[in-house]
């Protein structure tokens, strides 16, 4: 499995260190690029990220026979909308996005029959707390997991295409529908930041919010982390999943309330009770793998 | 200012680690030690923790004129209770817990006149993931933060002796009142480890809980760190504070709530701002010491 030609939109982190870990791979030969900001292309092209700058998306796919979509999440209709008209049934199509829900609806929605059946919606769970074209790396993917979606108008042949590339730039593969990855997501990864982003307002919001924050601690610290992250990457995330992220509140505010409950009562052995499934719980988790 | 004798009751981590720290800074003489277990005052005194194992915190506290209480929260009332007979206006009473208001309610009830006078409540910010004697450490508050909580009763003296004894063991020494106290850590400590015994259990009782913890990555770890911390010890410090604890958890759920609709109405731009003011308010924040 050799492809000739990789069309890359989107030449950020995540979609140059996936052209790096190809070509180093030896499995492409050219990449043709695309970002919306020609500086972005211009920099990809002179770091060796990509060999061919694209003018537009639709120019970067032509010629193709992989594709990635490597864009925020909020932006794929648009891009799938830039490119239809030149993909075809033989190309791998695959996104990064980390919300899969509204990336496969925006797929059914622009997308027809083998066009469609060639998209395999992908979400490596990789990353680094710094963003930009500077920052590819061709290890980015290494010993990583990335969940592949695959919907009923997937073909066979596609999908397995997929499975090997992600396999041979040394990524663990996982396979499961749109709903379950959003579901778990939003449980693991999309309320954390939710809870955080709300924690850091409900403290800066009151007026000694800053003589509180002077007395935080490291369980503050690693709790909050993850409140710092982009804003706009974050705003889209939790907009493109915001019905899994809703229900999954929900479920955490009936606990939260639960919680209450037990102190508002003094229900000290409730209380203790519940803190031990949680601590047990916690302690008895093993991270897989590096995601964010 | 030597102290010829400190009394200590809870010989625990905290407890153990002061009279290290008192005795290598060459500020006491002798520590008459008890724990409720004999075998921890024991063990004490092997490590040389202690000098003299009392048979209980009444006969610790005789003829000290340095006493420190390092039991949990929800002991302190009991404890005072024990030692009041042999308390002396002259003496340095002093306790360690991370909960404020209750530690100074109980010190109303039980102490009377120049007994009360002679109680400093204090708070030294650290701590470890371990507990017990045996992890006790001369150096566990040097460079690190104490909160003294005095109240009109405090003497002069006193507090000035707290001030002095933190310092000479290497604190930063900061006076707050007890209800300032515990709405400070109610918002940057408490309601944190409320949300993340919250979450771990919002997971957990879902069917696919497991399947969801599977997929969780570093952002997740940082977050729910502490929702593996002791069960019997945070239960103790969240029924202590509860209600500042309440208080804290219902600004919180409105900021989550204001959140929420957010993304229920698809207010991207609103959203994008609400994360925007938690994500610099994070960046900004720099901790002042360790502290849990």
């Amino acid at each position: 499995m050799i492809f000739e030609q990789l069309g890359l939109i989107g030449c950020g982190l995540m979609g140059g260190s996936f052209a790096l870990a190809l070509k180093r791979a030896g499995l492409v030969k050219t990449v043709v690029g695309y970002s919306k900001s020609p500086s972005t292309t211009e920099r990809a092209r002179k770091m060796g990220v990509i060999d061919v700058e694209a003018p537009s998306a639709l120019l970067a796919v032509s010629g193709a026979d992989i594709v990635l979509i490597a864009v925020p999440v909020a932006a794929t209709e648009a891009t799938l909308k830039s490119i239809k008209h030149l993909l075809t049934p033989q190309m791998l199509i695959m996104d990064v996005g980390s919300t899969k829900r509204d990336v496969v609806d925006a797929a059914r929605r622009v997308l027809r029959g083998g066009n469609l059946g060639s998209f395999v919606p992908a979400h490596p769970i990789t990353g680094k707390e710094v963003a930009g074209v500077e920052h590819a790396d061709a290890d980015l993917y290494v010993d990583k997991q990335v969940i592949l979606t695959p919907i009923e108008h997937t073909q066979t042949k596609q999908l397995k295409m997929a499975i090997d590339v992600w396999t041979a730039l040394g990524c663990r593969v996982q396979q499961m529908s749109p709903e379950a990855h959003d579901a778990a997501f939003a449980a693991v990864s999309h309320l954390p930041h939710l809870l955080a982003f709300a924690l850091m307002n409900a403290i800066s919001g009151q007026a000694q919010g800053q003589d509180f924050l002077s007395l935080a601690g490291p369980g503050f610290r690693d709790f909050t982390r993850i409140a710092a992250s982009d804003p706009r990457v974050w705003r889209d995330i939790l907009l493109a999943n915001r019905e899994e992220l809703l229900t999954q509140s929900k479920i955490f505010q009936a606990h939260l309330q639960t919680l209450e409950l037990m102190l508002t009562n003094n229900k000290s052995k409730a209380l203790e009770e519940l803190i031990v499934q949680a601590s047990s719980t916690r302690a008895q988790w093993q991270m897989n793998q590096p995601q964010d």
